[in-house]
């Protein structure tokens, strides 16, 4: 099949873009290591039916919660220069996170400069708490952006939970939109209905307003074990109380939450469909284990064949119909 | 397919009852019109794959809610009298109800001492708000069903609003077992999390009593128009804002609604079939349209269908999966 850029199919506001996003290794890695890690990751994700590649930004967000952080904070790479000097095997787009309050703007400018398009794009993220010094404001980093390279692809990152809370998430989408934001990327999705419930408030928000909604992708990612379910908390994640007791009792989590990513992603595909939302999927691990990383491989892979499925032939059979299939 | 008798399989506590739940005609119909209308009834469910009737006992819940009700209530015929009087070509089981607050304790002993064993079930409902007068509490019919009939099969109503408001409906559901409730059955379900989260809370519960969990059957209905998405809401039903979006948008909310009639049955019973939760399904029409009601017969059809299913083969298989087999 052939298919559009991940930049053409974000400009155009189509749907199926399919993203797996990973965090650049620790400051303090050896560099030969650096390298390793680097060929080790290109090579597992070559072999996947990737439109892109996002590289997040980790900023030390203790101020978001007074609980301890599950996983350790541990500075980590800047993930343009882990991009720039490690990266050059990844020949397909990648999208740079930035935590705009890190930066001053004379760095954001610098890299605003000098991003080379054909390769990159960027999603500027906010402070995680508003009590928190920031060094640039989001609203100032997107008018940066506005002022020094508005051609550069620009996403915004999305929170279900915040609409579920709030009620306006899809409001907020609009003024990034206006300022310059042309996709969507949500934290990591395990309540169906805070997810739909945004999509949609946020689709018939345009409609009155008269623009076109543009991509909305969601973040999937596996909990393979007791501690990645209380780091999902910590992190603002909303895992339904049934489906924590269930991960929670679990002999083999990995495979639960596999089958839920999976059911979510094909409910979250047919509702954008009929809906008219332009959708895709981000596949991350928020674990550092190394069987929740490669299992979230795994799981890329049937989002990838899930997402390529044309909207039609993605229709549920139940057990009958198979039977009757498979004895015919 | 043999299979045992509701009562035995309510007693044993096994899954995969299948109701279907009616109301019965207004009190003021003519005798002619009321004989019809049961030889209708009876010839429309006999051709379904049900284990029982619902008779519902509708009382007048303008106390619950000061908004005007989408549907004017309007006095029927006593359950019992229906049954016995009109329902005579109905060979399975049917479940009574008793809005218990109804009546006096004579009324309802009179009924439990002359109830048929091998005909009837109950189900007794407390008053719709606490502040309403009643002839007799929930908790004195629980006593009455105790000392005068305590072979007749009681089941009492949950609901998923409820616990998603309070948390302790699981622990209602406990008390009404200690007193003598075999079986419980939901008010429409709307909300599949919430759903969910009070069978595994429910679950747990009994684990943790060391105590066996009695069925518990889920009830749906269609939603066909706005006006019933109305009369939903007034009667407490919980509809995520994503679907009541669809249903008001649609240009065929009739079908909108059997498919995530049809998905929530799906997913409901994999749940409880993983969990080890006995489980049912009953179908109604909240609505009094016939196109509505009609619809429902169907609904019930594919819902049992999916009910006789055996567990283990009932899988999604998605598209590329049922194409392949459809070209094998």
């Amino acid at each position: 099949m052939s298919r559009n850029s991940l930049q053409s199919t974000l400009a155009e506001a189509t749907s199926g873009v399919m993203l797996f996003s990973i965090t650049p290794p620790r400051r303090n890695t050896a560099p030969e290591r650096v390298k390793e890690i680097a060929e080790i990751t290109v090579r597992r994700l070559s072999g996947l039916d990737l439109d892109g590649l996002i590289l997040y930004d980790i900023d030390d967000e203790s101020d978001r919660n007074a609980d301890q952080r599950p996983f350790p904070y541990l500075p980590t790479l800047d993930p343009a220069a882990f991009h720039a000097d490690h990266l050059g095997d990844w020949d397909k787009p990648t999208i740079i996170y930035r935590c705009v309050g890190k930066y001053t703007e004379p760095e954001l400018s610098g890299w605003l400069t000098s991003a080379d398009e054909s390769t990159t794009l960027g999603v500027f993220v906010g402070a995680s708490s508003g009590g928190k010094p920031v060094r640039t404001s989001l609203r100032r980093a997107q008018q940066l952006h506005h002022d020094i390279r508005p051609s550069l692809p620009l996403g915004a990152v999305v929170i279900g939970e915040r609409h579920a809370r709030h009620g306006d998430e899809h409001l907020r989408m609009l003024t990034k939109q206006e300022r310059g934001c042309g996709f969507f990327i949500s934290q990591v999705v395990y309540d169906l209905n805070e997810s739909k419930n945004l999509a949609s408030d946020y689709f018939y928000a345009c409609q009155e307003a008269g623009i076109r909604p543009r991509p909305l992708i969601f973040t999937l990612s596996l909990c393979g074990s007791p501690k990645t379910l209380e780091f999902l908390a910590w992190l603002g994640v909303q895992v339904p109380a049934w489906l924590a007791t269930e991960l929670r009792q679990s002999d083999d989590p990995l495979a639960d939450s596999r089958r839920e990513c999976l059911a979510m992603a094909r409910d979250l595909k047919a509702f954008c469909e009929r809906l008219g939302q332009p959708y895709g999927f981000n596949i991350e691990s928020v674990s550092i284990r190394k069987a929740e990383i490669e299992a979230s491989t795994e799981l890329a892979r049937e989002i990838a064949a899930l997402i390529r499925t044309p909207p039609d032939a993605d229709v549920f059979v139940n057990a009958q119909e198979t039977k009757a299939l498979r004895t015919s």
